[in-house]
């Protein structure tokens, strides 16, 4: 009962919403501005009764055509996805959409700072992990590579993102490193 | 009748089509990664059914914290908004939400580029304004300043942007003068 009492407030939380609670720490701090972007909805219909709110009664959830995180950064675009896994020894590739990895292409392109935060549920490490190095094994998947990239590998190139308690996963740190 | 055949296809598009559209024509030729963000929606109920996709029986429209687009150019931060207006001589301050202009204000210290498209329908001319001269006249409307900017010192201190085939609204190129 005592261990309760001192837990990660963190626990239970998705990586979005440690992702989120970040991000609006660096946002009240003037560090960076960087939001998610609402879930796209197609909608069907919709009711506009007369003295009250516009009613959505019909809508379905579409697929993004883009990551999930964008925004500003000591001037610098940043564009990013999260994704968890619960697998231990490697990070399934088809986590991705081929949308958002093209996305991460064009963004790269433009020299904007893309990666992926991966979250590994099972002992709760986060990485940074840089859009190059996933575009790679993406593309290699269709000349016969492996559909994942080995959580050694992740370790070995991406940035090991440890909670602290504000920000509560401090991402930009790792940011700094791609950006140098 | 000859005349109607020359129309311009845009014709009855609104600003965001039109916007839209040269994003597309800069994505598609490697210029420019710019999206419009959708619209937050608060879902309030979904059901699941066996065999086919969740589907939305109620939600409702919510208002953004942020402007409708943002994105990367030449490795910059670009992040806007788009506005009509049917007013002739000014643009009313109204047409701006608060957390807009607060986030447009956020984005320029990290130095993002920030400004607003304004179309005025009346005679189809479409301005960039940077963000710092719609900030100032946002702030000083506190101060008994006026409600409205000035069609003069949109002219004299914006972009006129001139519409074209491909982009339809070649708005990078005010971009350009900004960056300058
Ligand atoms: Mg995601
Ligand atoms: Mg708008």
């Amino acid at each position: 009962e005592h261990n309760d009492a001192i837990d990660f407030s963190n626990r239970g939380m998705t990586l979005e919403d440690e992702i989120n609670k970040s991000n609006t720490y660096y946002l009240n701090n003037g560090i960076a501005v960087i939001h998610k972007k609402p879930t796209p909805i197609q909608i069907v219909s919709v009711d506009y009764p007369k003295r009250s709110a516009a009613r959505i009664n019909e809508a379905y959830f579409r697929r993004s055509s883009t990551t999930d995180y964008n925004g500003v950064y000591k001037g610098r675009y940043i564009d990013f996805d999260a994704k968890e896994t619960k697998n231990r020894t490697s990070f399934p590739l088809k986590n991705f959409h081929k949308h958002q990895v093209e996305h991460m292409r064009q963004c790269l392109k433009q020299q904007g700072i893309c990666f992926a935060v991966i979250k590994f549920v099972n002992d709760q490490s986060v990485f940074v992990l840089k859009a190059t190095t996933l575009i790679d094994y993406w593309d290699n998947q269709d000349s016969g590579g492996r559909k994942s990239i080995p959580r050694k590998v992740i370790e070995e190139t991406g940035f090991l993102v440890p909670y602290r308690i504000n920000p509560l996963l401090p991402y930009l740190r790792a940011v700094d490193s791609i950006i140098d």
